[in-house]
């Protein structure tokens, strides 16, 4: 179970010297790392900014793109929504919990539109229009897209407005994202460092003040005169870490750059710091909400277990945590059909059965479950009604043959997915540092750690148990630039 | 967040001088502590077994009294079952996965016949009869029971054999056990400090040497020759903790002595240890299993969704991730009559109907949801099948009017259930310090930490999320001996 990586910290009377030093460092060139340079040097802070590949990105430039922003922004108001910042907490409070960063999303959500132009404002661009299918990320460049504001139970909790902003982009946005905001930071003071891994924190009695890492086969040594903000991302790419924390997700695909190591965390807590929610994951399976909403999803006995409206997300953690991704997705030629070819990512039917009876004997589940499941959403899909789950009536007509089924488990891969590997499911982890409002890592009794802050997937940040497509670019980009900004301050 | 205790290490350099010195310290008096303190005295270790509550027990003595033991064993012998260490192996590695300890589980289950051995020759009675129904704890004394391991999918994955022993007790045990450890302990030279409440460890370079304790309201100090047992038990009554790590369990009861409040997990990890599966919770609910498994259970929406003869503990794990407590146990009058008294722990059905639509129609259930439920199992059941669960075909036979419903979450507090509080669930937490097979305790990077050792519910254990009762008197005795006995070779 060793690793074979040291993250104890070293004392400051053991660096006989400096290679490099700064106002403050940050660990980690991903969105968050981009952020709180940024903002740590437009707060006057001599900035050094360290990424152990060779570029910048991050696993935020193989992202989707999607940044969650709300309260009223203009992209909403060009689209011709109405949101509140009271709204937007609500919702999140809803959809990341149980139990969410209340503190956190209070302010993430009343500063969303000020968040929103500074992105802007750094080059980042979104586009006024919107995309209203349920979607993992459309296939066009529209500006904006619903991430289940408007599905049961959240249209019932906060009133809906979409706040999926997607930066201008066919598919995948992360890398215009990452690619604007590294010339943003080309435009500024900072250093960028790159090939160069941090290892361990380097303290002064019970301040953090600097860093070892290794430049290629050598040992270098920095100073933070202010402070350092860790920004390494999650940990889906360390093994040890997944199976000690989150066992759920052992042996799944990993949706990363490959460099979540988690190392910011552990040398963190190799300093006291505290984590939390390590155990949640962000799932993505492999299904086409277009085809999953207008037909259904169920379990391996024909149950359906969530309306289908829903962010695909979260679909995607029931999937695996309540049903053991043993899903298909159930649908007839006409729901098929109506899937523009665009949004079918190169899905088709694993099973076509012209009778229901005869699709559940193919898929190997028990005599009557699929048809009972058919039959009944049929019967009150005909009133236009999901007294079960509550999918909106827009999605709901009874299915008829001929019947297909989608074997979620199998996986896809086409282009537009980034580096996904075909298998049953994409995961990358939630839980982090614990940290406040501003970016201080806290240590396990609650008190902050002087010198070292945090942001973005190292973190807990917003989340507790759920996930929503953009609060991972929108909580690394939002409280990095609070980490930075509190890391500049000293 | 800020709690008041400070866990942060002493160094050596900063202690004047040491009130107790002693070659082991245990830090906690529940079944771990006595079974480390036990073992290290034997080693020949003199040994101080630290408590801050008034008196030994812990949350063990409030337990059900059962220890999974086989392999073998003479209670398995003298009721007819054969058992082999490699079946339990494959039973707990299936039973607390996903990606349980499967090196201490091999431990467990080769060293478990040996286990009963030192138990009952500690003086701890166990009666030669089994208890046959499924239950949470049985009304009898009998000293042997089922704990799901002739259910699905645990009868297809290993040899089924009861592997519940029971401490001798009318109803719940764990009271007796704690009562002949604590003789046992009484009768050797280990001193016991009650009202001794350790907060802080103390440390020589990278050795713990000692800790920092409370005595009322004076502050202590001890030395540890050889090494220190954190037995603090888990951190359920710690609701920052509960907050950071396990958001599912806020707000329900806890099955606990009061005393789980983590700061032994805390003090260890402000030495780097390293903790895992923290999130994973063990979930006791109000359901009588001899009524459930004579019956079903289903979700807010009608849906069975387990086979309802699996060990109990595991239904309550369901109820709760799976389907938010809202659970309900559907049976007809038959069932409920097949009950006896004794085991129905004063439950009686909320609701009584004739007809299964009357019934779903005062559950608030959708319509038709109840009725294809009861009418699919009904179907099969006639047939002696259970295709959708495999619920063993002893239980099944069409359930008939009149109907009858019981609302799992409004609880119950009868006598025999300890401190129930009558809320949804009773829950502790299952995760903990990362410890190898003897009882080291890890620090993040995977290395020991010299000088520290841990067992019971203040380490992962041989969990990872599932539970099965008798697993934490099981590996906290179990692992108890092996810390105690590594602390005592320093």
């Amino acid at each position: 179970m060793a690793t074979s990586v040291d993250h104890t910290p070293v004392d400051i009377v053991d660096i006989a010297n400096f290679d490099h030093e700064a106002d403050v460092l940050v660990v980690g060139y991903g969105c968050a790392g981009a952020a709180a340079a940024l903002s740590a040097t437009a707060s006057g802070a001599e900035t050094i900014l360290l990424e152990k590949l060779t570029g910048g990105g991050g696993s935020a430039a193989l992202s989707g793109g999607e940044i969650c922003l709300g309260g009223g922004t203009p992209i909403q108001q060009a689209c011709g929504f109405k949101d509140t910042p009271e709204a937007m907490e609500k919702f999140l409070n809803a959809a990341l919990g149980p139990d969410a960063d209340a503190d956190k999303i209070h302010a993430y959500s009343h500063g969303s539109v000020d968040h929103y132009r500074w992105l802007v404002d750094h080059g980042v661009p979104f586009k006024e229009s919107i995309w209203e299918s349920p979607t993992w990320v459309p296939p066009t460049d529209d500006g904006l897209m619903w991430m289940g504001e408007g599905a049961y139970p959240f249209a019932g909790i906060a009133a809906p407005a979409p706040r999926g902003h997607r930066v201008t982009s066919p598919g995948f946005g992360g890398k215009v994202l990452m690619d604007v905001l590294t010339q943003a930071v080309a435009a500024t003071s900072i250093s960028v460092h790159t090939d160069t891994g941090a290892l361990r924190l380097i303290t002064d009695g019970d301040r953090v003040v600097g860093l070892v890492a290794r430049h290629f086969a050598k040992t270098v040594t920095y100073r933070a005169r202010k402070g350092i903000v860790i920004t390494t991302g999650g940990f889906a790419d360390n093994k040890d870490m997944v199976k000690q924390h989150a066992p759920q997700l052992v042996g799944l695909g990993v949706t990363s750059d490959g460099g979540d190591d988690g190392s910011g965390i552990l040398m963190s807590q190799a300093v006291r710091a505290a984590v939390r929610h390590m155990s949640a994951g962000q799932v993505g399976i492999a299904l086409i909400p277009g085809m999953m909403v207008r037909g259904m999803i169920v379990n391996n006995v024909g149950q359906r277990f969530i309306n289908e409206d829903v962010y695909p997300g979260l679909v995607g953690q029931a999937a695996l945590y309540k049903h053991d991704l043993k899903v298909w997705v159930i649908l007839d030629e006409r729901a098929y059909e109506a899937v523009p070819e665009a949004e079918r990512w190169g899905v088709t039917p694993h099973f076509v059965a012209e009778t229901v009876a005869e699709l559940e004997a193919e898929l190997g589940m028990p005599d009557g479950a699929l048809q009972t499941t058919v039959s009944e959403y049929n019967r009150h899909a005909a009133a236009g009604d999901d007294p079960y789950f509550h999918k909106a009536a827009r999605w709901l007509r009874p299915l008829e043959a001929p019947f297909a089924a989608i074997d979620v488990s199998r996986g896809m891969a086409p282009p537009e997915y980034g580096d996904a590997t075909g298998g049953a499911a994409e995961v990358f982890t939630i839980g982090g540092l614990h940290t406040t409002v501003d970016g201080a890592v806290l240590d396990i009794d609650g008190r902050p750690i002087a010198g070292l802050f945090a942001a973005g997937r190292a973190t807990s940040g917003l989340h507790s148990w759920g996930y929503i497509s953009g609060t991972s670019l929108g909580d690394g980009t939002f409280f990095g630039r609070k980490a930075g900004a509190a890391a500049a301050a000293g």
